[in-house]
């Protein structure tokens, strides 16, 4: 945690920030070790103080941090502060994570401070994992395993999406997986089932990615599992995420219910070739940007950039994005990114052709990005399934 | 949709709120009928217009709502509010829901306009559940049928408390239950396999409710089941959240593995005539903050107040809370409550004892609000159940 609270730090002083309050849960964990309710104060050097807001005994057993305060809330962080000399500057808060109402609270509580957007900083932290982390990652993506044998002993004909789905959620919890997924984005939520469609069902994209959705149950939630049954020959796409010791997996993987057709074997060829070619393309350098010009440019050599990662206005333009503590972490592989790849950071790669009328497949492995390339994560393997 | 509209209009109007704009999933849902990312512009009076963030072919078919619009964004809305004459005055945002980075764009972007904050009147409307809400919430409620039969037939002495949380969480998604719980504060989060505890994890409160929390995994999300292995003789309380269709269900029920002793016995006994005590208090006209205080004082009758809803620092001041789109629905009943019950309120009731070093026992209803007081929502027995 020492070395994660320099590094923000030294960040803090390069923009300027003189103190930021850490506040959202996964960033606290990221920095405290715990993601129970907690300020965290952090200067732009020396010690950090964490106040509990609630349940102090779990906080002092799971946080190494030596300074934990029990009393005063923000007047205590503000008093902190002062005692340090500090009453005026620039103070950073996560303001992608902190609503409105507790960012006007605090505007007028730290009068004296411009209150500045830290999660930036934040974020391009933790995009570089440390061993800890990737073995935590390496974990979350194993658990794609179990959903395959799942799927593997339960597709058939006469299944519904739903059923499957609540196979998938039960084996998952008893192989330890959180049945919570963490996103950034405020209206942003993915179930724990994520997303299974099958059929008619693989071509409805849903707002709340570009991507191979389902439809879910009903307009409060339209994605995911749906009681839709899965028929002889239908394409089933099974993308989940894994949360397991707050860490996340995303794995993808295209199943046929009997015998694949011609035109389905075919489509799989292809989205495996985009993979395989984004694959070849990852290693330290790389700009983000090009990881997605590669995948669009082997989707137009292959002919399917119509289909390429959805169709119409609800064609994506990524081929995948950072994986941590939160599931929609940055750096996205998208034309506008201004990253560049590093080692240690942890990837998904989710390339997927969404045909209207006809179906989709798609395939989405977890790449750890190495000294000189990058190796796979586990999962089943990188195939098309004939489940009879 | 078009009278839940006309009302908010009305709660605007009399709040000087000469327009809002809904943009929380969840509000989405009530007042458009769709989750999608939409943002909602609704005047003081007049249409409301809808405008579409992403997948449009969903939202025309989920919303009742005449004006979809597909874009411009917020530039698009103050061009719509230019349009009819309006280019200052007072603007409604959700600020507990909308991020800080979010807000501070919209202040920018509204220049004229003083942004307030909308949620109150939101939260307060959503409070009294019309006809097809009750029957979500009851179905909701229903589900926790679903968890009894599984722990009837799983608990018994060896079994791991996230074993019964995977069988629990697979039977509840294959009988229609959403995965994602969905909470109105911006750092709360439950898992659909909620809360969990047996033996010595049922005292432990770990700081996301002051309730019986559970443990969990680990400190990335210390409450839910953990690994601990149920014993003969242990107490085991269950708490869990049901989303059915978007509306949520919350009941608690204590089991022992094994036979309960006389003490168990004897304080499931007053936990259960606190809830008595609580539900003979329900009816349109009384206080929230009379529920709490008859709770409380039913405790201290019983010679149990010290551990009446936890136990030291960590005793929680309130009996219960509404139902609805979100678990952690106003009103809460608590001391400090300003509200009072209404008809077609949904209810969660909740009395706990939590005895350190001993165990805890709870029990949690959901209650409509009805004419002259109220009636349970399916659930199990209201008994202390001894499972062998």
């Amino acid at each position: 945690m020492g070395d994660r609270i320099a590094r923000l730090q030294a960040s803090m002083r390069a923009a300027g920030f003189d103190a930021a309050i850490i506040m959202q849960p996964r960033d606290l964990f990221y920095y405290a070790g715990t993601a129970q309710p907690c300020n965290l104060l952090v200067f732009d050097r020396g010690e950090p103080y964490l106040w509990v807001r609630r349940a102090g005994e779990f906080v002092r057993r799971e946080s190494g941090l030596r300074n934990i305060l029990e009393d005063g809330g923000f007047a205590g962080i503000k008093r902190r502060m002062a005692e340090a000399g500090l009453t005026r500057g620039r103070l950073g808060v996560t303001e992608d994570a902190v609503p409105a109402a507790l960012y006007k609270k605090m505007t007028g509580l730290f009068g004296g401070f411009e209150l500045g957007n830290i999660s930036p900083l934040v974020l391009e932290q933790r995009m570089i994992k440390d061993e800890g982390e990737i073995g935590a990652l390496r974990e979350a993506a194993r658990l794609s395993l179990v959903t395959h044998r799942v799927i593997l002993d339960n597709l058939r004909p006469g299944v519904t999406e739903i059923e499957l789905s609540g196979r998938i959620l039960g084996a998952l919890r008893a192989a330890g997986a959180e049945s919570i997924i963490r996103n950034r984005r405020w209206d942003a939520s993915l179930a724990a089932d994520g997303a299974m469609a099958s059929g008619y069902n693989t071509w409805e994209i849903s707002g709340h990615a570009m991507t191979v959705t389902g439809v879910g149950l009903g307009g409060w939630q339209a994605h995911g599992a749906s009681r839709k049954t899965i028929n002889e020959g239908d394409l089933l796409v099974v993308d989940l995420p894994y949360n397991r010791a707050g860490y996340h997996g995303d794995i993808t993987r295209t199943y046929v219910a009997g015998r694949a057709t011609g035109k389905q074997k075919e489509a799989f060829r292809k989205v495996r070739q985009i993979h395989e070619r984004v694959l070849e393309a990852v290693s330290p350098g790389r700009a983000c940007a090009e990881l997605y010009r590669t995948a669009r440019a082997a989707a137009v050599e292959l002919g399917c950039e119509a289909w390429f990662q959805g169709y119409g206005s609800m064609q994506g333009q990524y081929i995948g994005h950072g994986l941590g503590l939160e599931c929609d972490e940055p750096p996205t592989l998208e034309p506008g990114s201004r990253f560049v790849l590093r080692e240690n950071m942890v990837l998904a790669i989710e390339p997927k052709l969404i045909i209207p009328g006809w179906g989709a497949v798609a395939l989405e492995d977890d790449v750890l990005v190495t000294g000189d390339g990058y190796e796979l994560l586990p999962a089943p393997e990188r195939r098309l399934f004939e489940v009879n």
